[in-house]
Protein backbone atom coordinates (compact mmCIF):
# COMPACT_ATOMS: atom_id res chain seq x y z
CA UNK A 1 0.00 0.00 0.00
CA UNK A 2 1.26 3.63 -0.67
CA UNK A 3 2.89 5.13 2.44
CA UNK A 4 0.96 8.08 2.39
CA UNK A 5 -2.65 5.96 2.41
CA UNK A 6 -1.18 4.23 5.12
CA UNK A 7 -0.08 7.55 7.42
CA UNK A 8 -3.56 9.05 6.76
CA UNK A 9 -5.45 5.68 7.81
CA UNK A 10 -3.19 5.60 11.16
CA UNK A 11 -3.25 9.34 11.41
CA UNK A 12 -6.82 9.52 11.24
CA UNK A 13 -7.98 6.63 13.97
CA UNK A 14 -5.38 8.53 16.77
CA UNK A 15 -7.11 11.41 16.59
CA UNK A 16 -10.73 9.66 16.41
CA UNK A 17 -9.38 7.68 19.81
CA UNK A 18 -8.78 10.81 21.29
CA UNK A 19 -11.76 12.58 20.46
CA UNK A 20 -9.85 15.18 18.58
CA UNK A 21 -11.51 15.03 15.09
CA UNK A 22 -13.56 17.82 16.67
CA UNK A 23 -10.28 20.32 16.70
CA UNK A 24 -8.95 19.12 13.53
CA UNK A 25 -10.87 21.51 11.05
CA UNK A 26 -9.27 22.99 8.45
CA UNK A 27 -8.58 26.04 9.77
CA UNK A 28 -6.94 24.58 12.81
CA UNK A 29 -5.02 22.44 11.23
CA UNK A 30 -3.48 24.85 8.51
CA UNK A 31 -2.69 26.80 11.66
CA UNK A 32 -0.82 23.38 13.70
CA UNK A 33 0.98 23.61 10.25
CA UNK A 34 2.14 26.71 10.03
CA UNK A 35 3.48 26.35 13.45
CA UNK A 36 5.05 23.27 12.58
CA UNK A 37 6.92 25.50 9.55
CA UNK A 38 7.93 28.02 12.02
CA UNK A 39 9.59 25.79 14.49
CA UNK A 40 11.46 24.65 11.39
CA UNK A 41 12.85 27.91 10.47
CA UNK A 42 14.16 28.19 13.79
CA UNK A 43 16.48 24.97 13.32
CA UNK A 44 18.11 27.26 10.31
CA UNK A 45 17.84 30.86 11.10
CA UNK A 46 21.30 31.49 12.59
CA UNK A 47 22.93 29.02 9.98
CA UNK A 48 24.98 29.85 6.82
CA UNK A 49 23.51 28.18 4.26
CA UNK A 50 26.53 25.95 4.04
CA UNK A 51 25.92 24.81 7.70
CA UNK A 52 21.91 24.04 6.69
CA UNK A 53 23.44 21.54 4.12
CA UNK A 54 25.45 19.86 7.02
CA UNK A 55 23.53 18.85 9.74
CA UNK A 56 24.48 16.01 11.98
CA UNK A 57 23.39 13.89 14.55
CA UNK A 58 20.94 15.17 16.96
CA UNK A 59 19.83 17.99 15.10
CA UNK A 60 19.09 16.58 11.86
CA UNK A 61 16.59 14.17 13.82
CA UNK A 62 14.99 17.08 15.18
CA UNK A 63 14.83 18.88 11.74
CA UNK A 64 13.70 15.22 10.33
CA UNK A 65 11.12 15.37 13.00
CA UNK A 66 9.75 18.57 11.97
CA UNK A 67 9.33 17.58 8.53
CA UNK A 68 7.46 14.49 9.48
CA UNK A 69 5.08 17.05 11.62
CA UNK A 70 4.60 18.74 8.92
CA UNK A 71 3.48 16.05 6.46
CA UNK A 72 1.42 14.66 8.91
CA UNK A 73 -0.48 17.91 9.33
CA UNK A 74 -0.67 17.80 5.48
CA UNK A 75 -2.39 14.64 5.14
CA UNK A 76 -4.29 15.36 8.17
CA UNK A 77 -5.89 18.67 5.73
CA UNK A 78 -5.74 16.46 2.71
CA UNK A 79 -8.43 13.70 4.44
CA UNK A 80 -10.46 16.82 5.62
CA UNK A 81 -10.57 18.89 3.38
CA UNK A 82 -11.07 15.49 0.78
CA UNK A 83 -8.45 15.99 -0.94
CA UNK A 84 -6.23 13.89 -3.40
CA UNK A 85 -3.02 14.95 -2.04
CA UNK A 86 -0.83 13.54 -4.70
CA UNK A 87 -2.77 14.09 -7.43
CA UNK A 88 -2.71 17.57 -6.37
CA UNK A 89 1.16 17.92 -6.48
CA UNK A 90 0.96 16.40 -10.09
CA UNK A 91 -0.97 19.08 -11.50
CA UNK A 92 0.89 22.16 -9.84
CA UNK A 93 4.04 20.15 -10.89
CA UNK A 94 2.29 20.25 -14.66
CA UNK A 95 1.43 24.06 -13.71
CA UNK A 96 5.26 24.81 -13.13
CA UNK A 97 6.91 23.12 -16.17
CA UNK A 98 4.69 25.39 -18.07
CA UNK A 99 5.91 28.76 -15.37
CA UNK A 100 8.89 27.66 -15.68
CA UNK A 101 10.45 26.88 -19.00
CA UNK A 102 13.91 25.69 -18.72
CA UNK A 103 15.30 28.01 -22.07
CA UNK A 104 13.54 31.08 -20.14
CA UNK A 105 14.96 30.21 -15.84
CA UNK A 106 18.14 28.26 -16.16
CA UNK A 107 20.08 29.46 -13.52
CA UNK A 108 17.56 31.99 -12.35
CA UNK A 109 15.36 31.36 -8.89
CA UNK A 110 13.01 34.29 -9.11
CA UNK A 111 9.54 34.34 -8.24
CA UNK A 112 7.17 33.50 -11.39
CA UNK A 113 5.89 37.11 -11.30
CA UNK A 114 9.11 38.73 -11.07
CA UNK A 115 9.81 37.30 -14.58
CA UNK A 116 7.30 39.71 -15.77
CA UNK A 117 5.74 37.11 -18.16
CA UNK B 1 6.23 2.91 -7.43
CA UNK B 2 5.45 5.02 -3.97
CA UNK B 3 3.90 7.87 -5.13
CA UNK B 4 6.21 9.84 -2.99
CA UNK B 5 9.26 8.39 -4.35
CA UNK B 6 8.34 9.22 -7.84
CA UNK B 7 7.47 13.01 -6.73
CA UNK B 8 11.17 12.74 -5.47
CA UNK B 9 12.56 11.83 -8.84
CA UNK B 10 10.69 14.03 -10.90
CA UNK B 11 10.86 16.94 -8.77
CA UNK B 12 14.70 16.05 -8.61
CA UNK B 13 14.90 16.53 -12.58
CA UNK B 14 13.00 19.54 -12.64
CA UNK B 15 15.36 21.20 -10.22
CA UNK B 16 18.59 20.03 -12.21
CA UNK B 17 17.26 20.75 -15.88
CA UNK B 18 17.12 24.33 -14.42
CA UNK B 19 20.20 24.53 -12.72
CA UNK B 20 18.16 25.44 -9.85
CA UNK B 21 19.57 22.63 -7.13
CA UNK B 22 22.40 25.54 -6.51
CA UNK B 23 19.45 27.23 -4.38
CA UNK B 24 17.89 24.68 -3.15
CA UNK B 25 20.25 24.56 0.09
CA UNK B 26 17.83 23.17 3.59
CA UNK B 27 17.97 26.74 4.76
CA UNK B 28 16.27 28.09 1.24
CA UNK B 29 13.63 25.58 0.90
CA UNK B 30 12.70 25.73 4.52
CA UNK B 31 11.92 29.10 4.02
CA UNK B 32 10.12 28.46 0.99
CA UNK B 33 8.21 25.42 2.38
CA UNK B 34 6.67 28.02 5.30
CA UNK B 35 6.07 30.90 2.87
CA UNK B 36 3.86 28.57 1.18
CA UNK B 37 2.73 28.25 4.29
CA UNK B 38 2.15 31.07 5.04
CA UNK B 39 -0.57 31.24 1.68
CA UNK B 40 -2.21 28.19 3.23
CA UNK B 41 -3.03 30.84 6.13
CA UNK B 42 -4.13 33.78 3.92
CA UNK B 43 -7.24 31.07 2.55
CA UNK B 44 -8.29 30.41 5.73
CA UNK B 45 -7.86 33.80 8.05
CA UNK B 46 -11.20 35.47 7.76
CA UNK B 47 -13.10 32.03 7.91
CA UNK B 48 -14.71 30.58 10.69
CA UNK B 49 -14.13 26.89 11.29
CA UNK B 50 -17.31 25.81 10.01
CA UNK B 51 -17.00 28.14 6.68
CA UNK B 52 -13.00 26.44 6.72
CA UNK B 53 -14.84 22.67 6.80
CA UNK B 54 -16.55 23.20 3.31
CA UNK B 55 -14.91 24.97 0.54
CA UNK B 56 -16.18 24.34 -2.53
CA UNK B 57 -14.98 25.01 -6.19
CA UNK B 58 -12.11 27.44 -7.30
CA UNK B 59 -11.62 28.08 -3.53
CA UNK B 60 -10.57 24.27 -2.46
CA UNK B 61 -8.40 24.04 -5.34
CA UNK B 62 -6.44 27.15 -4.66
CA UNK B 63 -6.32 25.56 -1.49
CA UNK B 64 -5.09 21.91 -2.87
CA UNK B 65 -2.06 23.98 -5.22
CA UNK B 66 -0.82 25.19 -1.64
CA UNK B 67 -1.00 22.09 0.29
CA UNK B 68 0.91 20.53 -2.94
CA UNK B 69 3.57 23.16 -2.79
CA UNK B 70 4.08 22.61 0.64
CA UNK B 71 4.51 18.58 -0.19
CA UNK B 72 7.00 19.44 -3.45
CA UNK B 73 9.23 21.44 -0.70
CA UNK B 74 8.94 18.87 2.04
CA UNK B 75 9.95 15.76 -0.97
CA UNK B 76 12.84 18.36 -1.59
CA UNK B 77 14.14 19.30 2.30
CA UNK B 78 14.41 15.32 2.49
CA UNK B 79 15.78 14.91 -0.50
CA UNK B 80 18.79 17.55 0.59
CA UNK B 81 18.78 16.50 3.72
CA UNK B 82 19.47 12.86 3.07
CA UNK B 83 16.39 12.00 5.63
CA UNK B 84 13.50 9.43 4.58
CA UNK B 85 10.27 11.37 5.62
CA UNK B 86 8.09 8.26 6.03
CA UNK B 87 10.20 6.71 8.31
CA UNK B 88 10.33 9.72 10.18
CA UNK B 89 6.85 9.96 10.27
CA UNK B 90 6.32 6.89 11.70
CA UNK B 91 8.66 7.53 14.47
CA UNK B 92 7.04 10.93 14.93
CA UNK B 93 3.92 8.51 15.23
CA UNK B 94 5.40 6.77 18.08
CA UNK B 95 5.99 9.63 20.09
CA UNK B 96 2.62 11.12 20.03
CA UNK B 97 1.57 7.83 20.75
CA UNK B 98 3.27 7.35 24.42
CA UNK B 99 3.55 11.33 24.97
CA UNK B 100 -0.98 11.53 24.67
CA UNK B 101 -2.03 8.43 25.63
CA UNK B 102 -5.88 7.97 24.77
CA UNK B 103 -7.19 7.60 28.74
CA UNK B 104 -5.02 11.28 29.52
CA UNK B 105 -6.24 13.36 26.92
CA UNK B 106 -9.47 12.00 25.46
CA UNK B 107 -11.34 14.99 23.88
CA UNK B 108 -8.77 17.57 25.57
CA UNK B 109 -6.08 18.96 23.03
CA UNK B 110 -3.95 21.16 24.69
CA UNK B 111 -0.56 20.87 24.14
CA UNK B 112 2.08 18.81 25.65
CA UNK B 113 4.01 20.69 27.96
CA UNK B 114 0.50 22.03 29.42
CA UNK B 115 -0.28 18.35 30.22
CA UNK B 116 2.36 19.01 32.48
CA UNK B 117 3.57 15.43 32.51
CA UNK C 1 11.50 60.20 22.76
CA UNK C 2 9.17 57.71 20.42
CA UNK C 3 9.10 53.83 21.76
CA UNK C 4 10.02 52.58 19.25
CA UNK C 5 13.24 54.49 18.71
CA UNK C 6 14.41 53.69 21.92
CA UNK C 7 13.59 49.72 21.83
CA UNK C 8 15.83 50.06 18.42
CA UNK C 9 18.73 51.49 20.14
CA UNK C 10 18.90 49.01 23.34
CA UNK C 11 18.09 46.40 20.51
CA UNK C 12 21.10 47.18 18.70
CA UNK C 13 23.08 47.32 21.59
CA UNK C 14 22.02 44.05 22.89
CA UNK C 15 22.96 43.02 19.16
CA UNK C 16 26.85 44.76 19.48
CA UNK C 17 27.91 43.61 22.61
CA UNK C 18 27.32 40.32 22.19
CA UNK C 19 28.69 40.40 18.41
CA UNK C 20 25.43 38.76 17.66
CA UNK C 21 25.42 41.40 14.31
CA UNK C 22 26.60 38.93 12.24
CA UNK C 23 23.68 36.95 11.95
CA UNK C 24 21.24 39.40 11.66
CA UNK C 25 21.49 40.00 8.55
CA UNK C 26 17.69 40.36 6.82
CA UNK C 27 17.63 36.98 5.75
CA UNK C 28 18.23 35.48 9.04
CA UNK C 29 15.80 37.94 11.02
CA UNK C 30 12.95 37.52 8.69
CA UNK C 31 13.26 34.00 9.12
CA UNK C 32 13.41 34.35 13.12
CA UNK C 33 10.61 36.78 13.01
CA UNK C 34 8.63 34.38 10.84
CA UNK C 35 9.09 31.85 13.52
CA UNK C 36 8.05 33.75 15.93
CA UNK C 37 4.84 33.53 13.93
CA UNK C 38 4.54 29.98 13.87
CA UNK C 39 4.94 29.96 17.68
CA UNK C 40 1.90 33.01 18.42
CA UNK C 41 0.05 30.46 16.36
CA UNK C 42 0.30 28.03 18.53
CA UNK C 43 -0.75 29.35 21.53
CA UNK C 44 -4.40 29.70 19.19
CA UNK C 45 -4.66 26.69 17.13
CA UNK C 46 -6.86 24.79 18.84
CA UNK C 47 -8.79 27.53 20.40
CA UNK C 48 -12.34 28.65 19.10
CA UNK C 49 -12.82 32.16 17.48
CA UNK C 50 -14.10 32.73 20.80
CA UNK C 51 -11.47 31.66 23.57
CA UNK C 52 -9.03 33.71 21.95
CA UNK C 53 -10.39 36.88 22.84
CA UNK C 54 -10.82 35.46 26.31
CA UNK C 55 -7.26 34.79 27.13
CA UNK C 56 -6.36 35.20 30.77
CA UNK C 57 -3.17 35.01 33.34
CA UNK C 58 -0.34 33.20 31.95
CA UNK C 59 -1.55 32.39 28.61
CA UNK C 60 -1.72 35.84 28.18
CA UNK C 61 1.63 36.70 29.14
CA UNK C 62 2.80 34.14 27.09
CA UNK C 63 1.11 35.56 24.38
CA UNK C 64 2.08 39.07 25.06
CA UNK C 65 5.41 37.73 25.14
CA UNK C 66 5.30 36.32 21.64
CA UNK C 67 4.46 39.31 19.80
CA UNK C 68 7.06 41.39 21.89
CA UNK C 69 9.25 38.54 19.87
CA UNK C 70 7.89 39.84 16.60
CA UNK C 71 8.16 43.15 17.43
CA UNK C 72 11.86 42.51 18.48
CA UNK C 73 12.67 41.38 15.07
CA UNK C 74 10.41 44.08 13.01
CA UNK C 75 12.57 46.82 14.79
CA UNK C 76 15.89 44.74 14.22
CA UNK C 77 14.97 44.25 10.22
CA UNK C 78 14.03 48.07 9.71
CA UNK C 79 17.18 49.22 11.04
CA UNK C 80 18.95 46.54 9.31
CA UNK C 81 17.56 47.38 5.86
CA UNK C 82 17.58 51.39 6.62
CA UNK C 83 13.85 51.43 6.79
CA UNK C 84 11.65 53.69 8.52
CA UNK C 85 8.89 51.14 10.10
CA UNK C 86 6.21 53.52 11.42
CA UNK C 87 6.26 55.85 8.05
CA UNK C 88 5.82 52.45 5.86
CA UNK C 89 3.23 52.12 8.11
CA UNK C 90 1.59 55.28 7.02
CA UNK C 91 2.34 54.16 3.38
CA UNK C 92 -0.05 51.13 3.78
CA UNK C 93 -2.66 52.42 5.28
CA UNK C 94 -3.01 54.98 2.49
CA UNK C 95 -2.87 51.96 0.62
CA UNK C 96 -5.22 50.33 1.94
CA UNK C 97 -8.04 53.06 2.73
CA UNK C 98 -7.87 53.17 -1.20
CA UNK C 99 -8.25 49.61 -1.66
CA UNK C 100 -10.97 49.22 0.08
CA UNK C 101 -13.45 51.87 -0.05
CA UNK C 102 -15.80 51.44 3.08
CA UNK C 103 -18.97 51.37 1.03
CA UNK C 104 -17.71 48.78 -1.55
CA UNK C 105 -15.99 46.22 1.77
CA UNK C 106 -18.76 46.90 4.28
CA UNK C 107 -18.91 44.03 6.74
CA UNK C 108 -16.95 41.53 3.85
CA UNK C 109 -13.49 40.38 4.45
CA UNK C 110 -12.69 38.88 1.37
CA UNK C 111 -8.56 39.29 0.13
CA UNK C 112 -8.36 42.31 -2.05
CA UNK C 113 -8.01 40.18 -5.25
CA UNK C 114 -11.10 38.60 -4.44
CA UNK C 115 -12.99 41.91 -4.83
CA UNK C 116 -12.30 41.48 -8.48
CA UNK C 117 -11.19 45.29 -8.11
CA UNK D 1 1.75 61.35 20.69
CA UNK D 2 3.73 57.85 20.35
CA UNK D 3 3.24 56.78 17.22
CA UNK D 4 2.10 53.41 18.50
CA UNK D 5 -0.50 54.98 19.60
CA UNK D 6 -1.20 57.34 16.58
CA UNK D 7 -1.57 53.93 14.28
CA UNK D 8 -3.75 51.77 17.23
CA UNK D 9 -6.21 54.62 17.01
CA UNK D 10 -6.22 55.23 13.26
CA UNK D 11 -6.19 51.14 12.77
CA UNK D 12 -9.43 50.83 14.77
CA UNK D 13 -11.18 53.33 13.05
CA UNK D 14 -10.25 52.06 9.81
CA UNK D 15 -11.90 48.45 11.26
CA UNK D 16 -14.74 50.11 12.72
CA UNK D 17 -15.64 51.89 9.80
CA UNK D 18 -15.67 48.59 7.63
CA UNK D 19 -17.58 46.39 9.84
CA UNK D 20 -14.19 44.10 10.31
CA UNK D 21 -14.06 43.69 13.72
CA UNK D 22 -16.14 41.25 13.57
CA UNK D 23 -13.39 39.70 11.79
CA UNK D 24 -10.61 40.25 14.19
CA UNK D 25 -10.33 38.03 16.92
CA UNK D 26 -7.32 37.45 18.02
CA UNK D 27 -6.92 33.75 16.10
CA UNK D 28 -7.39 34.88 13.11
CA UNK D 29 -5.32 38.31 13.57
CA UNK D 30 -2.22 35.28 14.15
CA UNK D 31 -3.73 33.81 11.08
CA UNK D 32 -3.58 37.26 9.30
CA UNK D 33 0.07 38.07 10.89
CA UNK D 34 1.95 34.59 10.23
CA UNK D 35 0.44 34.91 6.42
CA UNK D 36 2.16 38.33 6.06
CA UNK D 37 5.49 36.77 7.50
CA UNK D 38 5.20 34.26 5.24
CA UNK D 39 5.06 36.53 2.46
CA UNK D 40 8.36 38.56 4.21
CA UNK D 41 10.54 35.33 4.04
CA UNK D 42 9.53 34.69 0.10
CA UNK D 43 11.24 37.86 -0.73
CA UNK D 44 14.81 36.62 0.69
CA UNK D 45 14.00 32.79 0.56
CA UNK D 46 16.52 32.29 -2.84
CA UNK D 47 19.00 35.70 -1.80
CA UNK D 48 22.01 34.79 -0.09
CA UNK D 49 22.28 36.84 3.48
CA UNK D 50 24.75 39.19 1.49
CA UNK D 51 22.25 39.98 -1.09
CA UNK D 52 19.81 40.34 1.39
CA UNK D 53 21.63 42.85 3.30
CA UNK D 54 21.61 44.84 -0.65
CA UNK D 55 18.04 45.44 -1.54
CA UNK D 56 17.52 48.78 -3.65
CA UNK D 57 14.30 50.20 -4.94
CA UNK D 58 11.26 48.29 -5.70
CA UNK D 59 12.25 45.21 -3.89
CA UNK D 60 13.18 47.45 -1.15
CA UNK D 61 9.73 49.38 -1.02
CA UNK D 62 8.10 45.39 -1.21
CA UNK D 63 9.83 44.67 1.81
CA UNK D 64 9.02 47.85 3.24
CA UNK D 65 5.00 47.09 3.20
CA UNK D 66 5.15 43.73 3.77
CA UNK D 67 7.01 45.14 7.97
CA UNK D 68 3.77 47.24 7.82
CA UNK D 69 1.83 44.68 7.45
CA UNK D 70 3.23 42.86 10.25
CA UNK D 71 3.13 45.77 12.43
CA UNK D 72 -0.12 46.66 11.72
CA UNK D 73 -1.56 43.28 12.77
CA UNK D 74 0.84 43.54 15.80
CA UNK D 75 -0.86 46.64 16.84
CA UNK D 76 -4.30 45.35 15.88
CA UNK D 77 -4.00 42.06 17.89
CA UNK D 78 -2.74 44.02 21.25
CA UNK D 79 -5.71 46.25 20.67
CA UNK D 80 -7.75 43.30 20.93
CA UNK D 81 -6.35 41.25 23.31
CA UNK D 82 -5.87 44.49 25.45
CA UNK D 83 -2.20 44.18 25.90
CA UNK D 84 0.72 47.16 25.92
CA UNK D 85 2.46 45.97 23.21
CA UNK D 86 5.81 48.07 24.25
CA UNK D 87 6.11 47.30 27.95
CA UNK D 88 6.02 43.70 26.92
CA UNK D 89 8.94 44.55 24.63
CA UNK D 90 10.46 45.42 27.74
CA UNK D 91 9.69 42.87 29.97
CA UNK D 92 10.80 40.56 26.68
CA UNK D 93 14.30 42.50 26.75
CA UNK D 94 15.14 41.82 30.57
CA UNK D 95 14.12 38.40 29.91
CA UNK D 96 16.95 38.23 27.06
CA UNK D 97 19.21 39.94 29.06
CA UNK D 98 19.41 37.29 31.68
CA UNK D 99 19.09 34.13 29.72
CA UNK D 100 21.86 35.63 27.37
CA UNK D 101 24.92 37.42 29.40
CA UNK D 102 27.40 38.65 27.43
CA UNK D 103 29.99 36.83 29.05
CA UNK D 104 28.32 33.20 27.93
CA UNK D 105 27.07 33.65 24.35
CA UNK D 106 29.68 36.01 23.01
CA UNK D 107 29.29 35.48 18.88
CA UNK D 108 27.53 32.31 19.77
CA UNK D 109 23.75 32.43 18.48
CA UNK D 110 22.42 29.14 19.19
CA UNK D 111 18.92 29.17 20.77
CA UNK D 112 18.81 29.58 24.41
CA UNK D 113 17.75 26.14 25.23
CA UNK D 114 21.26 24.45 23.34
CA UNK D 115 23.48 26.85 25.95
CA UNK D 116 22.24 23.58 27.72
CA UNK D 117 21.90 26.27 30.63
Amino acid sequence: MDSLDDLNRRLKAFAVQRDWEQFHNPKNLAMALAGEAGELLEHFQWLTPEQSAALGGDKKEQVALELADILIYLIRLSERLDLDLVAAAYRKMALNESRYPVEKVHGDARRAEEYGS
